[in-house]
């Protein structure tokens, strides 16, 4: 075997999905869809971190919820998140009775996760798959860059991250399928910039992409919309670009996850949204909506990753990314 | 569906396994039967981070190489480690051309991504799944205690993490089977004690080796050997006391590879090992080969994770658990 694209011989639908997001995410062009938005992005909580779990603690309830099923009927729960040792996950998801699987893939983990428990779904071993993913501005600011009260200027090239949290329940007779998978592998191309992680991440969605295509004779054209999540305004740019020296023209379907969260001209979020809870809301509340409507019937959705910590930049690392395909087909209403 | 226990209906075989320590576990009793031992810990390298990623890059290699295979035979890569971003696997696989899936599950994390690497392999959508895991008794102290330099005084129940890491290549042909699995589940019992990670993760264990025992109507007296990686000497004995009110005895059967890996009374490591490089190594050096060499036939393996950061304990929160279980079975030679 030497594919990297999975097509699912029993592909599993998504059953439910559910969105948390944040104060600045419920003011932007996706307010109206999501399904929860804090006023305080505290969640009800007194710390940042615990506020990111009650994200992924309520994401995964109205998840289950809206599938009308119950804890126990779920057979495998993966979940990821940005913070160091995936503490957003095991804290927020300690109680939900059901076995557990922790994911790091950065930014990429909200499509790796529903990719792996597709892959799960369709081996028979399990029937019922939730993939819960989640980052808050807040806890990601701690972990990664400044204290907030220190108040940093931001490069204009910088992504903000999300306040925002999926959960995703796969299973048998929802209206969108997860027809084949695509996993990523590391790339690396020697950037060092940690105020452009789309710069970092968009060669490895390029050779997703391109192994996509490749792999399965497609074209851009063959599909409604080909979304990142997340590489923002300048690394949807350098996708475009990396792809078109491949002949590989996708500008007329692309779109980010971190261009659509937020209004560029008054939000001042200057690269646009990034953190894995970025395109976990917004596939959710958006893009699968539109396939469950019948506005959207087959769509490309990479989750991009960037697999650094602040350790590694201090050493003078670079910033390796990773890009999970997951390709979504609505049944035909 | 409501089994946790996943018995493989196309169970995958250890092709090969490779183990790298450090000059502390050279020392200890399995010595002897390490692949590689390196003197001073640093793997030729100028940080510990970075040693932690030259350890998994030699692990993979030596295993490969093992497997008479290359890089491109491997279907898809499980890795993980307990480093913040797990950067010890981003940047220790850097070089491998293969899909990649980071996992995250602390100690547990060889058992997870071996457990995972099977259902992936039982599922036919793989034939050759590799899993490494590592952890740095020195790049942990940075991540989880003091600086090294501080020279802190170690509590006596507290565990040594351990410097190695273990790949593991699965697929056909090998002469140990992986049989079946168990995922575990978070458990909490409200222990917050940092220096007493093996009374943190026990409860998990007895979850989950009871759930098999319960699903599968074994008992200890089935397997040759009971082996948890890692709970230590303090761990070990809650373990085996939390079973025993469960009417399982397990104490006739069981070890831990936080137990075997030093030597108690000479090498002065406290409660033992720990780190999830210490499972990976000893499963791979010590465990499989007597698997292989027809002194046991039948193990089940459990790796026990605690999902905490320095952070959660800074914010006074409890120490998680999660532990995965893994039946290894030896072909009849």
């Amino acid at each position: 075997m030497s594919s990297r694209v999975i097509r699912f011989k029993r592909p599993p639908s998504v059953i439910a999905s559910y969105s948390c997001v944040g104060s600045e995410e419920g003011k932007g062009p996706l307010g109206k869809y999501f399904d929860f938005i804090s006023e305080d992005n505290k969640f009800g909580k007194d710390t940042w971190e615990k506020s990111e779990s009650e994200m992924q603690r309520a994401a995964l309830h109205g998840a289950i919820q809206k599938a009308k099923i119950s804890d126990t009927d779920v057979d495998i729960l993966l979940a990821g998140d940005l913070l160091s040792q995936c503490i957003g996950s095991s804290f927020g998801l300690l109680d939900f009775d059901i076995p557990y699987f922790g994911l790091y893939g950065a930014c990429s983990t909200c499509a790796l996760s529903i990719a792996l428990a597709s892959l799960i779904y369709s081996s028979g071993m399990a029937d019922i798959v939730a993939a819960v993913t989640s980052s808050h501005f807040c806890s990601s600011e701690r972990q990664f860059r400044y204290p907030l009260e220190y108040g940093g200027q931001r490069a204009p090239t910088a992504q903000w991250t999300v306040t925002g949290a999926g959960a995703y329940i796969l299973g048998e007779g929802g209206n969108v399928t997860v027809d084949s998978v695509c996993f990523g592998k590391i790339t690396d191309m020697g950037i060092k910039d940690i105020n452009n992680m789309g710069a970092a991440m968009a060669p490895s969605a390029a050779d997703t992409i391109k192994a996509y295509f490749k792999e399965t004779n497609h074209s851009p054209e063959d599909f409604d919309m080909i979304v990142t999540g997340d590489l923002g305004y300048y690394g949807s740019d350098i996708l475009r670009e990396l792809l078109l020296f491949e002949d590989i023209d996708i500008r007329d379907k692309h779109t980010d996850c971190g261009m659509l969260i937020y209004e560029r001209d008054k939000q001042d979020k200057h690269g646009g949204g990034s953190g894995c809870g970025c395109s976990a809301s917004v596939m959710s509340a958006h893009i699968l909506k539109r396939m469950e409507s019948g506005a959207l019937s087959d769509v490309l959705f990479i989750g991009t990753g960037a697999l650094m910590n602040s350790l590694t930049m201090c050493q003078g690392g670079t910033i390796p990314g990773i890009s999970h395909l997951v390709r979504f087909k609505a049944k035909e209403l």
